[in-house]
């Protein structure tokens, strides 16, 4: 089993979360939507390291742009980063319980950095939430019983040192990064 | 040509130096010694990020571990983290300019990385000159020839946007990480 820690305003978690369905396969995968901003938070930064250190943020941009176009991706640039993306997770926890959440997820981290789409926006939220195959209403109706989850899965996943995402876990162990998928799924398969 | 810059105090740099000959075969590449000390320092860091953020730390410790197992690389935990690595770097670029810098940047990366030894040690130091086939007096005595390299050489990092070890340069495009060597090298054969 891998453990997917899921933030849809993270980069490189949008190349991950397109390629993973495919290159699983026959793997259960376990998606955990969590949140950066407190991991970030614990290692004393306010603000995505991507922005707080100009030169490495300029060299993700071209960095993320070459990587998503080796892989066939669409990428822009998105205007705003990170967006604030707690609302996409909590109504990922609905969709994960519900069976469009997978899809709900890899939409709202391509709607931010192939469309350029504000996924802090009820309305794109709800839109999105229809194009994965489900009715927005009836997803928010749900969201009171999935209201510690975020924050349970944030906990978890700083517990097990997770310091980025993407993070796959398989069996305790850490593979951070896109870079590492394929290590996560080859030690999976063991 | 790939310009290829090398701090051999750098972790990942040690797996990118074991494997660059190698892979890159038929392809000019500049071996260019720089020191990222100040390279963090302008981010604000006086210290290796993977020692201020001990999370990241830990995780890059075992991420290492398990990268150079993958490739057969021997590898032990240094017990002094991050090596003051000035002395190698000035004493490689004599070996550049004598044909046997390369090697010796090799033996350096792996005994710090491998070996565990005081890569900031003059004894440990003339050992690998030797064993790379020069003699350390010889090479100690043309220093002053290169007195300005390492400072310039890291300046030309800094001004090429490089913000870690090891960083690839292929006609002025930047990979960073020996991830990334493969894409380096195939942007290089284009």
């Amino acid at each position: 089993v891998i453990d997917f820690f899921v933030e849809p305003a993270s980069t490189y978690t949008y190349l991950a979360a397109c390629r993973i369905g495919a290159l699983a396969a026959g793997i259960p995968v376990r998606w955990r939507p969590f949140a950066l901003g407190p991991i970030f938070a614990a290692q004393g930064f306010r603000d995505s390291p991507f922005n707080l250190f100009p030169a490495k943020g300029a060299y993700m941009w071209h960095d993320l742009a070459r990587e998503a176009a080796a892989l066939g991706l669409p990428f822009r640039k998105p205007s705003v980063f990170p967006r604030n993306s707690t609302a996409a997770a909590k109504l990922a926890f609905v969709g994960l319980a519900e069976g469009w959440g997978e899809d709900f997820l890899v939409r709202v981290c391509r709607a931010n950095f192939a469309d350029d789409r504000d996924i802090a926006a009820p309305d794109v939220l709800d839109d999105l939430v229809r194009d994965a195959g489900a009715d927005p209403t009836a997803a928010r109706a749900r969201l009171p019983e999935f209201a510690t989850q975020l924050r349970e899965t944030t906990a978890a996943a700083q517990a097990l040192g997770v310091v980025g995402a993407p993070t796959f876990v398989v069996g305790g162990e850490l593979f951070w990064g896109n870079d590492r998928l394929e290590r996560a799924i080859a030690a999976a398969r063991r």
